[in-house]
């Protein structure tokens, strides 16, 4: 049963998405793009359907500065989006004219600027050292010069929520003031992240009440009390029609609300057209594509997008999800493109390794011995370390040894790889492998970067045009885990590889107390994975 | 500012805590608990406060039945917490006391059971394959069996929420017939997680009005819609006084409603007694050792105990933050157990390296030109992939490099690394060093499980006893990170390293093409760090 469960009879048709991946995103810990993976980011969020994309704060650093040139540029067309600028109200006892932070937003030529100013009335006086009074005509005179100037402005009013239950007369007037001078919307920071579904319902109530209809209002969320979707949802049902988010959450501390969950809410399950059908379908897709460029990935029990996201593993629930999927799903996978899965583990059933055989295109329901042997091996590799729940791959190579359905197109015999740093500081690494291929013993080297890459040369060279279209094939990512960790370099370690042909993607798993050892079970089994499925 | 922003006039003192972390959490794809493990998860939890510890599912599989006979023979000793045992109705169209899962449950012998039963009409008919009525007859004759046999119940009224759309009525008929029975709490459970907030508060307050105080209520809910932590303190505001989640939030898809969110959130925010103040300053620790024993790690950026949760990068918010740190944390993070931390990166300001200076003992008020050159080697490091946020031990290396209070104890000239695996898949791992020690040349051999421990082997006999308190530093985690996924294994590899002596932990960052070269450089630091900490 899908989620529409909720009376929409007092929501707006939709409210307008802002995406500030690029700005208050990129606060977060490890994060650092570069001006090519900015340009990529808005791209890639354009094609969700967002409104509204900032790219950043020109002025305040060089590289968010070049951003919104090479945008103005060309190198950045969006689509659908608007790109905004964010910046912050002029210094105090100054005049906003000659303003070098209001200067520097003009110049990066938005239609659209977000200014920041502050709302909380301890902020004003201990953060920026300025009297309430003054920080009410910052606000408002920033406004008007940039209304002056033509651009259309929205307010994020910071710290509003802290600042609403510190002295509620003194934020109702900061917001005051900002619709006053002309911001088209009013945005209802809570930058600390504190509030809770109540908080947000009460205080952006009694804003709709005192602003009237003078300005349209907005809600941006940070997730320090794991309420940051839930609240932005609240605030929607409470009067705002501006939603800021970013992608996957990211954001400083607990990161922002996030827009991967956002967006199907308002669309699933409030009925809001925030975004397209097609637009939806891309969401999974654009998660980690957005998570790729900067150097992430996406949680796997994030909802919606996550890999497990859809995943289920108790026997009880695998058995009623073959009857009828809806019966244990909040909505249908494929609506945000993402799709169910069902994990293989010691818990597994037989009719979990019976429907995961019908994915890979073996009829098992009649082999009632081999699906016992295959759980058995599962359970016994588990204990040593395996886990088969992430590594389709290497589980459907167990399934089909089981099952006959195997044909080993290589064997290893032995391998040696030698790292070696000299007294300048080269470093050099190679290895040579032994393999039985067609009951023929061939040896070959190989050099790399590293002990792994110089194995995998080593492999290719003793393959040797045998099975050609191994050449598409490279590994996409390599994933080491320590299993026992208190035991240090001596621990169990389980390498999990991602290897690609450019079309598909397949995942495999090699467990050992050696790294390399551990890296060529991975390595060999994605190597046979592609045969099996290449043909040779 | 600290939040105590609500009023609580409606609310009861406080709620029951009900962790599910041993039954509904191990669901989570990856997660398989050695008996031993589920004692110790346990053990832990009662250190926490909460007032239930959900064992397992006794007769479900033999793990949890073992659990609850070691348990009873006096293997767990919960100093507070009362441990519940999780079962089934009856099956359809037969008795209950002879029913095998009721009786496995009362074999458990623990003086409370947890029920759960189907209250979603299409559940009944189609995963259950019974009729309406009979099903309110297994709900009703499993509670009065466990109830004649002198147990407590607690009734899970499993996909309450989406029963309630579908057929209101019988989804209220279930749950009062489980009051009319005897539980004593009746759970309402979004098994699907697919609720938001609104749903919840509706829905609870009509069961609240049906039930009238006929039995406590609760809830129980997933986070498929990112609601999970939100839903649950909608519901105590509309009413239940019984709320279950899992450490971590851990559980199957998107996992469980997280205790570490709902803990502070009750007892900081909504003032409600549900653990002691001294309970709440082991959050953190509490989550992170639970993490540990599931073999998983917190989140960094999970709320209240994450890594960074209370970390900050900005440069303006971090001179703001000297003056007064409530302008930008929610709560104090001392409260629960975490602490403050300034982000050293390329965005980092001078401020921020003199307050880590600080940090590290070392006044860097005066260093002008020092900070400068720490600030420009940060930027070059990190745009070479490494990265200082995590990794405290290497920065305050560099900067005592750039500030002369640092003594090189050693030296390394070159090393030497190879792994075999022989026609019989015997592997060995062997390095060779070379180091300079007090201007002496010495060379050592190593053997380990695999080259890095070898590595860690050969250096230790090259100092072999110069340094005798580097016996008792080892490494307690080792993380590899492939920084260019896209170019596979030979991708620059990052390697972060934590040691511990025992008392203290210590994080070292290594960067390289080749992983033994990055693993090198991340040791070598972590033992420089012991070194200038230990004295020689």
């Amino acid at each position: 049963m899908n989620d529409e469960q909720t009376t929409t009879a007092s929501l707006p048709p939709s409210v307008d998405l802002y995406d500030t991946t690029l700005r208050d995103g990129t606060q977060q810990e490890g994060i650092s793009l570069s001006v090519g993976d900015k340009l990529r980011v808005a791209s890639v969020l354009d094609t969700l359907g967002v409104g509204f994309i900032e790219g950043g704060w020109p002025g305040a650093n060089p590289k968010d500065t070049e951003f919104f040139a090479r945008a103005a540029a060309g190198e950045l067309q969006l689509k659908r989006a608007v790109l905004t600028a964010f910046g912050m109200t002029r210094r105090p006892n100054a005049g906003a004219a000659d303003d070098p932070g209001l200067r520097a937003l003009l110049e990066a030529g938005t239609d659209i600027v977000c200014l920041v100013g502050k709302s909380d009335s301890l902020h004003v006086t201990q953060a920026v050292g300025t009297t309430r009074e003054e920080n009410l005509r910052m606000v408002a005179d920033s406004v008007r010069l940039l209304r002056g100037e033509g651009r259309r402005v929205f307010f994020d009013a910071e710290h509003f929520f802290d600042g609403h239950r510190r002295d509620t007369s003194y934020a109702l007037d900061v917001v005051a003031a900002a619709a006053e001078a002309g911001a088209e919307c009013v945005v209802l920071c809570d930058t600390n992240g504190g509030a809770l579904p109540e908080d947000i319902d009460r205080v952006v109530r009694e804003v709709v009440a005192r602003l009237g209809g003078a300005s349209q209002l907005g809600i941006h969320v940070h997730n320090d009390a794991d309420c940051a979707v839930a609240n932005s949802l609240v605030a929607v049902k409470a009067g705002v029609s501006h939603v800021q988010g970013t992608a996957n959450g990211i954001g400083e501390r607990c990161g922002n609300a996030n827009l991967m969950s956002l967006i199907p809410n308002l669309k699933l399950k409030l009925g809001m057209e925030v975004v397209g059908d097609d637009d939806l379908l891309r969401l999974t897709t654009a998660a980690h594509e957005l998570a790729e460029v900067m150097n992430l990935s996406v949680h796997p029990h994030a909802p919606y997008v996550g890999h497990a996201a859809f995943a289920h593993k108790a026997g009880l629930h695998v058995s009623a999800l073959a009857k009828n999927t809806d019966l244990y799903q909040h909505v249908p996978p494929e609506s945000v493109g993402n799709s169910l899965r069902l994990l293989v583990s010691e818990l597994a059933g037989r009719s979990t390794v019976v429907l995961k055989g019908k994915d890979m295109g073996l009829d098992l329901s009649d082999e009632s011995e081999a699906v016992g042997r295959i759980l058995d091996r599962v359970k016994d590799l588990e204990h040593l370390g395996y886990s088969f729940e992430v590594a389709d791959a290497s589980f459907e190579l167990l399934v089909r040894q089981e099952t006959g359905v195997f044909a080993e197109f290589f064997r290893l015999e032995s391998f040696d790889t030698s790292v070696s740093r000299d007294a300048d500081g080269r470093i050099t690494a190679g290895a040579t492998i032994v393999l039985l291929i067609d009951g023929k013993r061939v040896e070959a080297d190989g050099e790399g970067n590293g002990p792994v890459s110089a194995l995998d040369a080593a492999f290719r060279t003793a393959i040797n045009g045998r099975y050609p279209h191994l050449a598409a094939m490279h590994l996409a990512d390599y994933k080491v885990r320590i299993l026992d960790p208190g035991s240090g370099t001596g621990a169990t370690t389980r390498v999990l590889i991602t290897s690609t042909d450019g079309e598909r993607e397949w995942e495999t798993v090699g467990v050992s107390s050696n790294i390399i050892d551990a890296s060529w079970k991975a390595m060999q089994d994605a190597y046979h994975y592609a045969l099996v499925h290449g043909g040779s």
